[in-house]
């Protein structure tokens, strides 16, 4: 919600992740919580709730709970109710602080353990016939352990949100956040695994190593170009699934979106001209995944503009996208190449394009700026132009959002037994999430599912498993 | 309990860790119950339960559970069953390897994730103001993450109860029970770490690369000597407590044990002469802690006999052990060493004593014959001799078992927040262990408490809490 801030005279958008809950002592008079109230309102913040915590004749404790825009306009909030007239503020609690003491996450055992019979199955002396069974036989660990549910989240620090390299232990926060995402929306066991250390060769030998208790590795927030040489080593020295979901979850989601996006505006992937601004990992991905779906014509531009053929680039993903992408050899700059496209899909930086740029597009144009927290343009300016806007940001229309393709995706995987991700998985749960928009529905402002559709995991799930199996069916008759 | 088995006429220990259901379909006659109970009995089997789960005029299906000894005994009690006039098995189902189907642990999410406004506290973007804090100042996520009470148990998967080196996918059972039995006694989140790899160095690497999603380190099940360079290494290099549980485990409720069986026989522990059986890892960290709490005459004997000063045994450990015990230089075998010793503690071999040797030992004989499964003497006839028996077996008096230190120690550390593990501390928790035998109930078949003892676990952490305080005390005042 976006009010304005009489302090600043410009608008502030709060979020309930910036909540605070003010607890002061105020006279108990009948229009002292009105008057708090309007103090909030005043501060620019908004009131979530209103807790009277004790009450005497003479004077009350209120708890006031309200969504503020960021750290410095909390702090403003606090001191404009603590100004009115006999007001005390005892403290102000940072709500989403609060939600994290003690970390997110908990380990549970699922059987019980109340008594010796209870103890002599799950621990000695029946638990070393297990122990024994899985030696004898080691597949027998994806049915007797927690590898049957699990996927490690790894990271090491080194580009967590738009954060930066701030590091592992500084990282536990987000994977956490994951690993809660996982449980919730698809009932996968999902465990944090932050790493101290930052060399490729390292990395890659520690998750083989921690590699047996997992059914599944999900790479989260790794720097590029390491997460490149991560992945495919990964990937072919283990033989359980591995997924860089900066690239890779990105991917599917832009993909799902864009397919609905076409189907909106009735054009086909093979026809329409493409621009992807942004040549990290996501965007490699991307181009991968949407060449994987018929798309024939698309130009990637890096900060000095198109890559093309006519260069070499010095690393071998920008060199794979010159020589796979833009057959014309087109070789401007961002805004030259967006003049007269179909598409924008922007994984890059902030405000790239304005609002001309997009008025030059195709008619019909459909723009995706995903830069976090701030798009290549803003959504408003751009939608004045397009016909189709998405960003990855919550508070606009059409969020494009990794965890409409993780949870899913890794429960497919491991249900159906798989040992590794192929293409045509991807795009089996790209084009799951497009479906669970119905006909009826699209439109667009709504491309894709709501994040919080408990429909979506399980369709992506059938989807990767019926891949999976007809993968293998594959491999089992070639 | 022990039944005698008409078809090998000896009789078998049946356990609920090789329980059994077996499904039958039998005619529908009155008395084809009782056929089957009776059937169950002359197999040598315990019955648990009999669930009729189908039934018509003329059939009906029934499934028996008991336990058995064995896996051949479970396979000889089917076969018996079947043998009935006019029945026939359908199944015989294992439920020790039903129980683990699927994996023993789950992780799930601490914090609601239903809305939007969770979401946005949880992860993005109200997450990204705790990442920054924690990399503002990385001792925030001891309060800000599960770091704050989440313990890693690592293991190498090369010495797993007495199954030996079955490698690490085979020990994540044994790990996943461990886990477990830390959150039932003592609301501990721990999680399996078990490596595929078995250089010292490559664990300690790992380990330490690993280290920053938690609180503390159990290592688990590995081999000597490699054991205890990793353990050292591990306490120099991390700031979090490492702890290797079979040697300091094993050594706390020992010692525990010890105090409440001199306390019986109204001895000083600095008086008694004690013989220690087995110098690998659980023998070097119990005399080290029976040195703490005042032992004075202990002889340490390996399979050649009594170590002594007058030999050098070629590794850091037991050259440690010959300088600092038996001051006489005594160096004849186990049973010369035995004979007119206070106390025994075995953690060796099956069957090293017989009853003569007990006998030939000080009136008043403690002995602790932990060698697991098959201890160094069998109990019944030591406890001819002794005035207390001990064992590491759930089917005798006196359990020594390690869930009675190791959940209480890490709750206590994690609380204290902790940064290493003090023999003080160890000795503390083995202090609270006896002292959760009140001096009403002490006798000698009930010289610990039980394993289901609620309140061991909060025991040991107030006193490894209070131990904890102390040292930090002294460190702040030295």
């Amino acid at each position: 919600m976006t009010t304005s801030n009489p302090t600043s005279d410009r608008p502030v958008a709060t979020s309930p992740g910036y909540a605070i809950t003010v607890r002061v002592e105020s006279p108990a008079s009948a229009g002292s919580t009105r008057e708090l109230a309007a103090a909030v309102g005043a501060a620019g913040a908004d009131l979530t709730a209103l807790d009277v915590v004790e009450s005497t004749h003479s004077a009350m404790v209120v708890d006031i709970s309200c969504n503020t825009a960021d750290e410095a306009h909390a702090q403003r909030v606090a001191e404009q109710i603590g100004a009115l007239e006999g007001v005390h503020v005892h403290k102000s609690s940072d709500r989403t602080f609060l939600m994290h003491l003690g970390g997110k996450l908990s380990v549970t055992p699922k059987v019980p353990l109340r008594n010796r019979d209870d103890l002599s199955r799950a621990y000695t002396p029946g638990v070393a016939r297990v122990c024994l069974a899985i030696a004898q036989e080691p597949e027998a660990a994806r049915r007797l352990t927690v590898k049957r549910n699990t996927v490690a989240v790894v990271t090491d620090g080194s580009a967590v949100l738009g954060l930066g390299n701030i590091g592992p232990a500084a990282a536990l926060p987000v994977m956490e956040g994951k690993a809660a995402l996982f449980k919730q929306f698809a009932d996968v066991d999902a465990w944090p695994v932050c790493l101290d250390t930052q060399d490729t060769e390292e990395i890659i030998r520690i998750v083989k190593a921690i590699a047996p208790v997992y059914g599944g590795v999900n790479l989260e927030d790794i720097a590029a170009p390491r997460c490149f040489e991560i992945e495919r080593r990964l990937r072919e020295e283990l033989d359980i699934p591995v997924f860089h979901d900066d690239q890779h979850g990105t991917a599917i989601v832009a993909l799902a979106a864009l397919i609905n996006a076409l189907k909106l505006t009735g054009r086909s992937i093979d026809q329409v001209r493409i621009v992807v601004s942004g040549v990290g990992a996501a965007g490699h991905a991307i181009i991968t995944l949407l060449q994987a779906q018929g798309a024939r014509h698309i130009i990637a531009c890096a900060r000095n503009g198109a890559l093309h053929r006519g260069e070499q680039y010095g690393d071998a993903h920008r060199d794979w996208i010159a020589r796979n992408t833009n057959a014309a050899g087109f070789s401007g700059t961002l805004k030259e190449a967006v003049r007269g496209a179909d598409v924008f899909i922007g994984v890059s930086a902030p405000n790239l394009l304005d609002e001309d740029d997009i008025a030059a597009m195709n008619d019909g144009a459909i723009v995706f700026a995903m830069a976090n927290p701030d798009p290549e343009i803003a959504p408003a300016a751009a939608a004045r132009h397009a016909a189709v806007v998405a960003t990855g940001r919550s508070d606009f229309p059409n969020q494009i959002n990794n965890v409409l393709a993780f949870p899913g995706l890794f429960r497919g995987l491991l249900d159906a037994g798989a040992r590794d991700i192929t293409e045509s998985m991807l795009v089996a749960a790209a084009q799951a999430i497009a479906g669970a928009v119905g006909d009826d529905e699209l439109n667009a402002s709504y491309i894709v599912p709501s994040v919080f559709n408990a429909e979506v995991a399980s369709r992506v799930a059938a989807a990767v498993v019926v891949s999976a199996e007809s993968g293998e069916q594959h491999a089992s008759t070639s």
